[in-house]
């Protein structure tokens, strides 16, 4: 399958109309009530007309732009229904061939779950009648929640890594895709023969994938050393020098668990590979890998050292709340990785993470930040810099439902290397969307059976439109997400 | 509205056949395949036969029941669809009018929770108006998320209270009903006169709820202290008088929030009030409100002191992780709790908690035990005394899957005063059951769009059991849950 499957572009021009809301900054959101959008054939943001109705749009808007109102399709979110427009969400890591497995991990702790669970299904998806199956279904299940943009680790084999690419850019899903690189300490049925070879095959795929998508305005290849334990020194040097050459964006793991940890400062010592310091960070910089196209995943036990390191390279951290509470591994500490700088994105790390919603993930991601904040101190208590090892008070600790959206959408751009592209609803911005809908307001008396389908949320009609978004972070689910465009494009609607 | 709108009993016997799964025990699961359950007209399991086609069935238990095929309904579940059996959910903690609120409560801990979201929602309840659009719809919501079995706060205002129990009875969902008690450091708005005002009104709500279902088979009256903080010494003491006259259960909050329990001991001094000891327990405990049939809500910060009296009264305890986790509350250590002897079921607590369903609550409870897990040191650590002031290692604190689901049905059987009645499939017990479905297998090769509205859980076909439960029980929904019984009569169908 090639490029010639890439679906066709959109052609027409688009007129979204009625409530938008993005957020504006990491504690704010904008609402826009009354509203124009309009999205040129090349699915950017061209105008946007606030506080006017429909008819005033079309009379004005339009013959500003030049554009014939016949060749227009307009799209209006129903207030009767409680929609609203809301950016896609970003989802910054996440496995494609573990969707299977999602809710599966017993008891288990990262390393011996990988052994578990994960290495005899990864392997399993070199079937590539067993990989299509399984990433048309990831696909098609993240976009159906929002998931506009996804960066995906595949698996070793590149053949099947080429087709998760081939089937993102006919869905329309954006999509960073990484043939996972493993030479050491993982199974003999699946591990890289070499550095020389994992390296050979991660070039392979990422020429496959730039030439089905020259321009990579959908699919992009990222280069991916699974993560430290299961690479080799050379192996990670040669990849090390891969991103600095190709200029790619790198993912990786990084402190996850503490076991992990013990096992890299084990395997990496510091005298050995050359490094400055003896941490788990310290092992990706000396070999190169943290850029400022770098994702690491989770950062649940970094130490002030390593943040600092990681905020002067540039590199990002993606959270994984479900994953990080389903396998044991810690409550990553959000609040303080942002006061520190850092760039922080939201990942549903399927299946380490149960669930393929990024709405889910943010929902989590509040919930863990109030684990953090119970073991922080009032800002008022004596003893704080006892118990506040980074300094953070309770309360502070907490995300809001404005901060863990802007987690999922504006602040996974900026980990894709997308920032200022999506994430809002701005001029010169493209337009990865969804069409949110919380349903008709319950009405007095009876209960209307019917509207059940429109899913868990209960708007009662008094709410104020913040509300109605809390309750849509907390109750929300796939049935919300009506419809979802990516660069303008239609790539998932419910009926 | 009266006992004569009570919907009409089942007047037919029924015969399920097909997979069906319950807790055997706290830690195993019983999956019963190819197998038949005989439920009489009154909603009873009067035989089971393993191990039959449906045609055996019909041919050699209805016979040997005395049962005319044809008088007969039988009910299957899908293979094709993995459909199975599974005891309906109880709900042992949930304030019914605070749920227009769910998933509203910003950064809130709970004493301005309070204040802030609750009281006044509460209030505006006295309005039977309101009431009635408010209750049906709790009602319908978690009957549609499978729960079969309630113990629901209502507000202070009797008429209200009692149109709660009006509801549940015509809707044919089993609940305990309880009119609110609070005749201290509560709003001007809402609070009772005095404790005498209180009692009075309470008797009133008992009273009317023993008319309309005098076998208590449905809907049954609770005490209802809201919380110490808000009742005064006398008033306490007049509803433990209560509860011994009547033998009716008691439902109460404690030790859910550090400056709570400050609160306590600063309103109720042990000298003052004749108590053994200064805590939030000896409270009830000097009070007479602990008995073998009351409810205490969340139990997060007890001590081994107040469990030790905890379990001599025979009390129970609902864990609320929804609600733990939201308002910044604390972790439960349930795993402590139960071996110390103390039986615990599950609550939403809406709207402390978030959500109607209590599967969502058993999922969180599994995560929620994990924050409780990273707390712990591993089994062989040296300074494990230290570290885990229960004396439970991290392995051991976190629940399972099985377990989980053993707190949300025969767990909360024993709370609800319905041992050895609900929450499994055995011949006497009663038929409190959902018909679970999964969907049908995703298929080789294309999406199948269609199934999306069979749910979120995504079954491949080669799974075990025991893993599609575990899938259900971390992405599951209420689409899942395709019919729900109570007694024998259908009170939920998804079409």
């Amino acid at each position: 399958m090639g490029s010639h499957e890439q679906t066709t572009l959109v052609t027409q021009n688009q007129l979204f109309y009625g409530t938008f809301i993005y957020p504006k900054t990491l504690t704010d959101l904008e609402y826009l009530y009354n509203t124009a959008v309009a999205v040129d054939q090349n699915g950017t943001i061209v105008a946007i007309e606030r506080d006017c109705d429909l008819s005033q749009a079309t009379d004005t808007l339009l013959p500003r732009l030049g554009w014939a109102a016949d060749s227009v399709t307009i799209h209006s979110s129903s207030a009767s229904h409680n929609q609203f427009f809301f950016p896609g969400f970003i989802d910054t890591h996440l496995h494609a061939p573990q969707y299977p497995n999602v809710g599966i991990f017993g008891k288990s702790t990262l390393l011996d779950w990988l052994e578990t669970y994960t290495f005899p299904l990864e392997a399993s998806l070199s079937d590539p009648v067993k990989a299509r199956t399984v990433y048309n279904r990831v696909i098609r299940k993240t976009l159906s929640h929002g998931t506009t943009c996804a960066a995906y680790y595949a698996t070793k084999d590149v053949t099947t890594t080429n087709l998760l690419a081939d089937l993102c850019l006919r869905a329309g899903q954006r999509a960073l895709v990484g043939r996972v690189c493993m030479d050491q300490l993982s199974p003999d049925y699946y591990r890289d023969a070499s550095a020389a070879d994992s390296v050979a095959a991660t070039r392979e795929s990422i020429a496959y994938i730039q030439s089905i998508d020259p321009t990579g305005s959908i699919v992009r290849p990222v280069i991916t050393p699974r993560f430290a334990p299961s690479c080799s020194a050379p192996l990670m040097a040669d990849l090390g020098k891969l991103a600095a050459e190709t200029g790619l964006p790198v993912q990786t793991h990084i402190s996850e668990n503490e076991g992990e940890i013990d096992l890299v400062r084990e395997l990496f010592p510091a005298k050995e590979i050359g490094a400055k310091g003896d941490s788990y960070t310290h092992v990706y910089d000396t070999f190169g890998l943290l850029t400022d196209k770098t994702i690491l995943a989770h950062g649940v036990h970094l130490s002030e050292e390593e943040v600092e390191i990681i905020k002067a390279r540039g590199s990002k951290v993606s959270h994984c709340p479900c994953s990080n509470s389903a396998i044991t591994s810690g409550a990553a500490r959000v609040r303080w990785l942002l006061e520190r700088g850092v760039e922080v994105g939201l990942g549903t790390d399927m299946s380490g993470g149960y669930s393929p919603s990024v709405l889910e993930a943010a929902r989590q991601a509040a919930l863990v930040s109030r684990h953090v904040a119970m073991g922080c101190a009032p800002a008022d208590a004596k003893d704080s810099k006892v118990v506040n090892k980074d300094g953070i008070d309770r309360e502070r600790a907490k995300l809001t439902v404005e901060e863990v959206l802007y987690l999922a959408t504006k602040g996974g751009a900026e980990l894709v290397g997308m920032k200022g592209k999506v994430g809002g609803f701005e001029v010169g911005m493209e337009w990865d969307a969804q069409l949110i809908g919380l349903g008709r307001d319950v009405a007095d008396g009876e209960y209307e059976a019917q509207d059940e389908e429109e899913g868990n949320v209960d708007v009662f009609g008094w709410e104020s439109w913040p509300d109605r978004v809390a309750k849509w972070v907390y109750n929300g689910d796939d049935r919300n997400t009506r419809k979802v465009w990516v660069k303008g494009r239609l790539v998932h609607e419910r009926k």
